[in-house]
C-alpha cells in the first residue's frame, strides 16, 4: 500500500482507498462529505437505489456519455464541467429541456480526495448554470494503475416540450442553411496546450459550456429547425459528414465564414491538425430552412455563447453524402470523415 | 504500438484502437458492427445524440451504476449481464418497472473486439430477459494500461406504476418482517473463485439475474411492502445497517434462517470472510408488515429466483440503528457496517 502513503507530503486519509468503493463505511463517508454538500437536492437526499421524479407525460429524451479527458483540469474547464455540459448539450441539441442527471464516478486508488471535491464542486456549479439537478449517483474504485485519476459517466433525462417537432439528421434537406454558433477548435487546442505545456499568448480556453438555455430559446424563435448537434469528438467535419450521409445530401461550407482564433490556427499548423476536426464543447451546428435564418441569427447573437453565430454554408443535392469546403482562394475540397485519431481523450 | 499487434496471434484489426474512440470512421464502424446488430431497436436506430421515448406521465425513477468487475467473465455471468441486471434491479427495488437503459463503455486500447462482442451479446440477452431496451450509448477508449479491459456504465429509467406507494428505508418500522429471497454469498464467491483459480466442486455460480418481474408481481400481491433492496456491495449486513440507521430501528435476524451454500461457507472459512458481507447480484431483501408475509412468500416462491425466499428476521425498536444476529447456538452479536474492503471490484 506504499503508493497511497505520503506521496506528496499529505495524509493517507486524504486519498481514495479501495474501501471507498466497498459500499461500506468509507463509501458512506465519501458520499456524505464530498457529494451531498455540493449536489444536495430533495430528490438525491433519500439516497435510495434510484431517484424518483415526476414527469408530465409526453416525449422524454435519454442520453449518456463517459468522460475520460486528460488532463482532469485544463484551461477553461475540467472533467466535471465537461461531464455536465456535454450531457446537457446532447439533450439540448435533441430538442429536450434537460432536467435530471445521474453521475457515475470511477476513481483510481490514491486519487487525492481534494481533486474529487474540486471536480464535484465544478459539476454542481455547471449543473446550476444549466438548471439541471444531479439526482442519483454511484462511485467505484479501481486499483492504482487501472484508471487515469478518474473517469466520469453522466446520463441525462430531458423533456421535449409539447409541440416541438422531431429534430434529426434525417430531416436535413437541400435548400437548408447551416449555422454555426461560434468559433471552432478552442476545446481541442486547450487540451493540447495543457498536455504539451504550450504557453499560448493569449491563452486558448476551452469553450466548454451548457448551451441548453440558448437552444431552448432558439427553438421558440425558429421552430422549423431541422437538426442540431454539438460538434465534439471529430469536430465540425464529422458532424456535417454524419448529416450528409444520413440525409443523403451535400453540405457546402465556406472557409471564409468559419471563425477560428489565430492561436488555434497557429497550433494547428505546428501540429499538423485541421481545425475542422478539433473538438468543441460549447458550440452548436444548426440546419434550418432559409426563411428562419434571420430570426435564428438574431436570437443566437443575443446570447453570450452565440455572439459569433453565422451562416457557414448550405445544403444542396448534387453529391449525396458529401461535405465540400469552398476555400478562401476559390477552390473546393471534399471534407471527409475523420480517419484514425487526431487527438485522443479530449472528452 | 507493438502492444496491439499480434499479441495472441490475432490481427491488429481485431483489437480496439485509440481511433475507435475518435468519433470518426472507426467509431462508426464499431457501432454498426458490434452494437447495432445486438441492441437494435427503433429508439436506438436513429443514433442521434439522445434517444426519445414516450412517457405516460407520473412518477419515473432514474438510477446509474458503473461496473468494474474483475475478471470480465466469471462462473455464472460476465460484466455485461451484471451491468444490465444490476441497474434493472436498482429500479425494481425502487418499485419501478424498468423500461430503458443507456450504456457507456470505457474500453482499453488493445481489447480484443471479440470480447466486446461477447459482452454486448450478453447485455442484449439479459435486457431481453428483463424486458428492457438499450436505447442510447457511448464508447470511449483509453490507452493501454489506463483501464482493465473494459468498464461499463448503465443508467436506467423506470416507470412507477400509478397507485404504487413510496418505498424506502425511511418507511421501515418496528413490527415489520424481513424477507430474503434466497441464499447469500454466491456472487462474491464466484468472483473470488475466478480470481484465485479455486476449483470448487460443485462450482459456485454467480446469482446475477434481473429480479424485476418477480418484484413487480410481489408489489401487486403485497402492496404494503415498506422497502426493498438488492444487497450487492457490502452484502446483506450493509443493506440492513442502512435501513436500521435511516429508520432508527433495530433489525434482528436469525442465523438459522439464512440460506448459505456449503461451498460458500467453506470459502468464507478459508479466506476469513463473513457471508453477511459478500455481494449478491440476484437477491432482494424486503421489509413488510407481518400480515402481508404469507402472500409475499407464496408469490416469491413461485418464481425461480425466489424459491428459497424466507422470513429471516424482524424489526424492533430497542436499539435504534443496530442490526443484531441471533446465532444458531442462542447467542447474539451486533452486525456492524463493513469497515474496510472485503473483496474489491465485485461489480
Amino acid at each position: 500500500m506504499q503508493h497511497i502513503t505520503n506521496m506528496e507530503g499529505d495524509n493517507m486519509e486524504d486519498r481514495i482507498l479501495m474501501a471507498h468503493g466497498s459500499g461500506g463505511k468509507l463509501a458512506k463517508q465519501l458520499t456524505e462529505e464530498v457529494f451531498l454538500p455540493v449536489f444536495d437536492n430533495p430528490l438525491l437526499g433519500p439516497l435510495e437505489d434510484a431517484a424518483v421524479f415526476h414527469s408530465p407525460g409526453g416525449k422524454l429524451a435519454l442520453t449518456t456519455d463517459s468522460y475520460v479527458v486528460k488532463p482532469l483540469f485544463f484551461p477553461g474547464g475540467d472533467i466535471g464541467r465537461l461531464a455536465v455540459a456535454g450531457t446537457v448539450n446532447d439533450l439540448a441539441v435533441s430538442g429536450a429541456v434537460p432536467l435530471y442527471l445521474s453521475v457515475g464516478f470511477i476513481l483510481e486508488e490514491g486519487l487525492p480526495i481534494n481533486i474529487l471535491k474540486k471536480v464535484a464542486a465544478s459539476m454542481a456549479r455547471t449543473a446550476g448554470e444549466a438548471g439541471v439537478k444531479i439526482i442519483t449517483g454511484d462511485t467505484k474504485v479501481v486499483e492504482k494503475g487501472m484508471a487515469d485519476g478518474m473517469y466520469i459517466n453522466t446520463a441525462g433525462v430531458g423533456l421535449i416540450p409539447q409541440g416541438q417537432g422531431e429534430l434529426g439528421a434525417r430531416r436535413v434537406r437541400p435548400g437548408d442553411r447551416i449555422i454555426l454558433s461560434g468559433s471552432i477548435g478552442q476545446h481541442g487546442v486547450a487540451i493540447l496546450a495543457a498536455r504539451e505545456g504550450l504557453d499560448l499568448s493569449p491563452a486558448v480556453l476551452s469553450d466548454v459550456t451548457p448551451l441548453n438555455k440558448m437552444l431552448e430559446d432558439l427553438l421558440k424563435e425558429a421552430p422549423g429547425v431541422r437538426a442540431m448537434r454539438d460538434p465534439t469528438r471529430g469536430g465540425l467535419a464529422t458532424t456535417l459528414n454524419e448529416w450528409a450521409v444520413t440525409a443523403g445530401v451535400t453540405i457546402r461550407i465556406k472557409e471564409e465564414k468559419l471563425a477560428i482564433l489565430p492561436q488555434v490556427h497557429g497550433v494547428c499548423e505546428l501540429f499538423g491538425f485541421d481545425p475542422l476536426y478539433l473538438a468543441n464543447e460549447g458550440k452548436a451546428v444548426i440546419a434550418l430552412p432559409p426563411e428562419e435564418v434571420p430570426a435564428a441569427l438574431e436570437l443566437l447573437q443575443r446570447h453570450a455563447q452565440g455572439r459569433e453565430a453565422a451562416v457557414i454554408g448550405e445544403v444542396t443535392g448534387e453529391r449525396p453524402g458529401t461535405v465540400i469546403l469552398e476555400t478562401k482562394v476559390g477552390g473546393e475540397r471534399i471534407v471527409d470523415m475523420l480517419t484514425g485519431e487526431q487527438l485522443p481523450r479530449i472528452c
